[in-house]
């Protein structure tokens, strides 16, 4: 494992207002997010790989593996570690550490069907299309009975919250967050990277390892869109609320809507939409249309 | 295949400036980004599956061969279709068209390596450290011998050119976008997808379909991050240079370094920020620091 970010020489070019005059350049040295493959295997075989920023490894990787429903509780880890590169003899190779193997329980096992479902999913063979149930992995939770609620003035808030929890992206301006909140806003956990997909599972592998999960009564703020495999990490962490900076896709709204799970988009400043579990935002009823 | 944007009622909510008033809540319909599965077969065997916004699939399909190294112009493509939903005989299935099949010329197969490589890769099977060349795909251009020049000022144009080509962004605000541009800033196509890399691949279909490649002398300008893997897709394509509106990984810098591509980021009115290859970029002499 290397750093989090890459210093690098960059050519800064500015336009002047006026059109007469030429551009100014000048080299200096900026920060950049540090993205590197991490291998994640299970039982000695490679299971995925993920380009991420490094640091939280193995939360990442638990993180995986219970996005996936693999594994539900800290026990289902039999032992994690991060490869020191130590034992690797090959030239150039000193101080790697971008595998982490993880070994489950006894009895537990990665079902052959998400090793492939890497290559194919369970959809209909021939016309390829795949209904939710189908893409979907099954949540041990039941998002539906949970009672949190949140308040409008709290979710306006969390976009600054993560924004002022995030110190990559302040250095480098190119990581994605994610950030784990109580439903009256108090900030628990925040992690960057330059997948969104994985600084969601870092949250969730730190969840899992620290004998949080479900994250009953939490909610899930991200940086940028709110995609499928977003809302699927969610529902399988037991998170009954996700909020995103920008749009969430169809799919998304979807899922949501079927997991009983409460989806915020387009939360900028004083204004949100809220595309499904709208009980859980307390707000007024709806004026007539 | 199915629309490119989907309908949906959400709970719009805006706070008022005073503490004392209450939220106010009004129910709208709103405009969501279509996300939907895309199976790739190639010689009927499934190959990847990627979530993307329905549209273009057989320039996605094409796209992602060529970012694989695959196939370079359009013979290499003995046939390809998108199943039309009406083989398919099960019940709910009607009109899903979430498969594209693809069919090489005779001679030409998909390296077994490369199905392998969505489980693993060919980095040190105890560091798990991969360089560069051990990730990246071997590219049939030279960019470097690519003469192409690029001024500052068409440069800071092509973001504003690029989202006032982005049709369904206007209407869901949840859209990436990729854009492909003449040295002289002249825009030879435009994608959107909720996925950047789709987007990308698009693109990079449309130009091998229609016998374009290599992109020599193109600028490929795309919303967001540039990760190593939209570098890659740009070496593969020939294209010389690459901006980002946002910032590049570290992994994006290096690759472009070592390809020869010239990746601007942070593309943002009237400054940017040359990561590689600025010899393209026609701008003074850097200021002695």
């Amino acid at each position: 494992m290397t750093g989090r970010t890459v210093r690098r020489r960059v050519l800064r070019i500015s336009l002047p207002a006026g059109a007469a005059e030429s551009p100014r350049a000048a080299e200096r040295a900026d920060l950049l997010a540090a993205e590197e493959p991490l291998g994640i295997r299970v039982g000695g075989q490679a299971l995925t790989l993920t380009m991420r920023t490094p640091g939280d490894d193995l939360d990442l990787a638990a993180g995986f593996l219970v996005s996936e429903g693999v594994i539900t509780e800290p026990a289902d880890i039999a032992g994690m570690m991060i490869c020191d590169g130590q034992r690797c003899g090959h030239a150039g190779h000193e101080g790697a550490g971008n595998i982490a193997d993880v070994t489950l329980r006894p009895g537990l096992a990665v079902d052959p069907g998400l090793r492939r479902s890497f290559l194919t999913t369970s959809a209909c063979g021939v016309c390829g299309k795949a209904s939710i149930e189908e893409l979907a992995v099954a949540s041990p939770y039941d998002l539906a009975a949970d009672q949190a609620t949140v308040t409008p003035e709290v979710l306006a808030g969390l976009p600054e919250a993560l924004r002022a929890a995030q110190r990559v992206f302040e250095s480098t301006g190119g990581l994605h967050a994610a950030g784990l909140f109580t439903a009256a806003g108090e900030l628990l956990a925040v992690r960057e990277d330059v997948g969104r997909h994985n600084a969601v599972d870092k949250i969730v592998g730190w969840a899992l390892r620290s004998g949080r999960l479900p994250l009953a009564g939490c909610v899930l703020m991200v940086s940028g869109r709110a995609s499928f495999e977003l809302v699927q990490k969610a529902v399988l962490a037991g998170i009954p609320v996700l909020a995103a900076v920008s749009a969430p896709s169809s799919l998304a709204a979807d899922l949501a809507a079927q997991s009983g799970l409460t989806l915020v988009g387009f939360l900028r400043g004083a204004t949100m939409n809220v595309y499904t579990g709208q009980d859980r935002v307390l707000a007024p009823q709806p004026a007539a249309p």
